[in-house]
Order: C-alpha cells, then sequence, then structure tokens
C-alpha cells in the first residue's frame, strides 16, 4: 500500500494512483451544484407558469414540468461529463470532477469505471437526458405523446436507479464510507429522488394513457357501429 | 491453480471449488431445452388462434402472443431458477442447471454470481416474467392496457439486455469462451432476440399508444366543444 497514492475512498484497498485531492472543499461544492438546481428549478417555473392555463395546470404538473428539466440537465451535463470523463476524473479539477469526486466518497465506483456505472451512466447520460427534455417539451405543447414520454423515461431512470442501490448494496456497500453522511444523504437520499419520483410517474402516466386507450377504444366501436348503422 | 477444481470456464483462473461438470451432453440438453420451447410456441399458437378474428389479428400478432408467453416461462422458470439458485449452481445436476452451466461457458458470470448479472436476473424473472404473462392476457383480452403493458415489459428487456452485452464488452468480454461458438451462438445470438423483438415492440407500442391518444384529445376537444355549443 505505501508505494500507492493516498485517498479516502473504500474500499481502502482501491487503488486510485491518478488521484489528487480536491481543491474546493465540500461546502462550497455543495453551495455552487445547489445554486445551479436552484437557477434551473426557477428558470423551469417560469416557462411552466406560461402555461398554467392549459397544458401545465396545478402546482403538481409545474413540479413534474421543473422535475423532467433538472432531470435533463442532471443527466446530460453531469452524468454526461462521467460518461465521458470517468478514467481521468480522480485527478481532474473542474467543478463537475471536484463534484463526482465528493460524490464517490458514497461510491468509489465512479472513480474505478465499474463497468456497470459506467454502461449506466452513459445510457442515463445520452438517452435519458434528451428524451427528459423532450417529455418537458411534450408536456409544454400538450403533445399526445405526453405521457408516453413520460413513461419511457420514468422506466429507465427507475429501472438503473434499482439496479444501482441493489448491485452495491448486494456485495454489501464495499464502495461507501461508512459515514452515515455517505451512507443515508449522498448514497441514500439523493439517489431515491429516482426512486420515488418515477414511481409516482409511471402510475401517473399508465392512469393517464389507459384512460386515453379506453376513450379511443369507445370511439372505434362507435365509429364502427354507425358505420354498421349506415350500411343496414 | 492446482489445489482449485479444474473447469473450462472463462477467465480461466476464476475459482469454481464447486464446480461438477454436467451429465447430460450439450446436444441433449439443446434438444431438452428445444422441446420445450416447442411445446410452448405451439400451446401459445393454439390459444392465440382462437382469438383471430378480435383481439390478435394476422401472424404479426398471432408471433407477438407467442413471444410474450415463451419470454414469461423463460423469464420466470429459467431465469428465476438462476436467480435462486446462483450460489450453488455450478455443483447442481438438474436440467435447469445443466442448462446454466453449459450456457455460462459464454458468460461465466452466472456461476460467479456477478452482482450485475444476479440483481438484473432477479428483476427480470420476477418483474418481467408475470408482466409478460399479463402483457399476453391484456392482448388476448384486448384490454385498453395492452399496449401500456407492452411497452413496459418491452423497454425493461431492452435496457436489462443492453446492459447485459455492454457490461462484459466493456471489460473486452473475459467471462466468454472465445470460440466462436460460444461468442456468436450463445452470447450474442441468443441475446439478440432480447434487443431486436423488444425494440420492434416499443416502436409498435408507441405508434398505438400515440394514435390512441390522439383519437382521445380529439374525443376530449369534442366533447368540450359540443358542450360549449349547448351552454350557447
Amino acid at each position: 500500500m505505501a508505494s500507492h497514492t493516498p485517498h479516502p475512498y473504500y474500499p481502502r484497498m482501491l487503488i486510485l494512483d491518478h488521484y489528487v485531492p480536491n481543491e474546493l472543499t465540500t461546502i462550497e461544492i455543495l453551495i455552487l451544484l445547489f445554486s445551479t438546481f436552484g437557477v434551473l428549478i426557477l428558470g423551469a417555473l417560469f416557462f411552466s407558469y406560461q402555461k398554467r392555463q392549459s397544458s401545465i395546470v396545478g402546482v403538481g404538473q409545474q413540479l413534474t414540468f421543473v422535475w423532467f428539466v433538472l432531470s435533463g440537465f442532471i443527466h446530460l451535463f453531469l452524468e454526461g461529463y462521467f460518461s465521458v470523463r470517468n478514467r481521468t476524473l480522480a485527478g481532474e479539477q473542474t467543478l463537475l470532477a471536484q463534484t463526482w469526486k465528493e460524490y464517490s466518497l458514497s461510491d468509489s465506483r465512479y472513480l474505478s469505471s465499474d463497468s456497470f456505472v459506467v454502461i449506466m451512466e452513459t445510457i442515463t447520460a445520452f438517452a435519458w437526458g434528451p428524451l427528459a427534455f423532450y417529455t418537458a417539451y411534450a408536456q409544454y405543447a400538450d403533445s399526445p405523446a405526453r405521457y408516453i414520454a413520460q413513461l419511457i423515461l420514468s422506466l429507465g431512470q427507475l429501472y438503473g436507479d434499482i439496479l444501482y442501490y441493489l448491485t452495491t448494496i448486494y456485495e454489501g456497500m464495499p464502495h461507501c464510507d461508512p459515514h452515515p453522511y455517505y451512507t443515508y444523504f449522498y448514497f441514500g437520499f439523493f439517489n431515491m429522488f429516482w426512486i420515488i419520483i418515477p414511481l409516482v410517474l409511471i402510475h401517473n402516466s399508465v392512469k393517464n394513457l389507459y384512460r386515453g386507450m379506453t376513450i379511443a377504444q369507445a370511439a372505434k366501436t362507435t365509429s364502427k357501429s354507425v358505420k354498421t348503422k349506415k350500411t343496414n
């Protein structure tokens, strides 16, 4: 161990010779990250407010719109950065690299380029990222694709996150600093959003699609019976 | 290496001390497996044929029904067996265990209880398995949930299979016997069904749901304008 670069990550025997400690403090990273989220949330709220009389009605739908926009940015930029730079991340000092080095205290798979994490994050960044923006747009425009996009996005996020949690929990969480701050706040709390909100939105999508398909089936039957009557 | 049980799997340094060679030959396993598939396919065809005038019209829809039923059996029984028994599989001689030992020549992660494979297969077995049967039922009954279930099932299968392929390809396929029979037939060909067919069925679901939601939106607008006229 003595010949390797010391680092604060778990498992302790992990070799990360390209690791360089963050220049920013934890507080500075969290403030920068949450300020960015704050600006994105306010921007999305402003947009959604313009459609409050038509396609984005009520607080629930406005928050859903904010969620799609925020998800899109997190997937495409934060997770996209990880996808592209994961092999050299531990030695970098950009804001996004420092954010990942801080988060990795709760999951070192982000610094060791674990194959599942890299592939799942790449799909999340470049499939679910753009889809999140499209879903926001489809909601804004009240497109018939609105709940279809919401269902695909939410199911993709949910399945990815369940796999993410369970693959390391199954191994006894060797990649996480056992301090409760990292276990419960970073690993547990941050990722829980992509379990709970997708579950709610899948339920909401299925309900709306089921209602729509019931109306469409009835409309078809009516038009058929009208046609039959005319033939008679 | 000398003190460990010899086995035919890759990577060659993998330790599988509980491994016992199969009693059945490859040909016997393949005949038993494909005979079972044959019986299931014929049974599903027989069922679908009864609905050929109503909900399961044409060869395409009949094959889709067969796919849901066959998927359901493979997920629930073959993959369910793996999910429950993966830790002791390498030493077992049941037909399902021997099938997995044969398949594992193309992917030893099934015998080493790789965390991603175990979690993904467990979700496939116990979430997508029952959902596949429900999707077959929803198609049979022409339920409004038909294309919703088809979309969720197919997306789950597709995402799981893409992760399955890419997580080992990313590592240079160290878990696969490099013989083309294992690389292309077992690993490549067998799993390719769960890429191609879900892609087709996702496209088919989205098309049908989009059409349905367009009709439902128009019906809503019509009923609104009728109401408005009456009020006037």
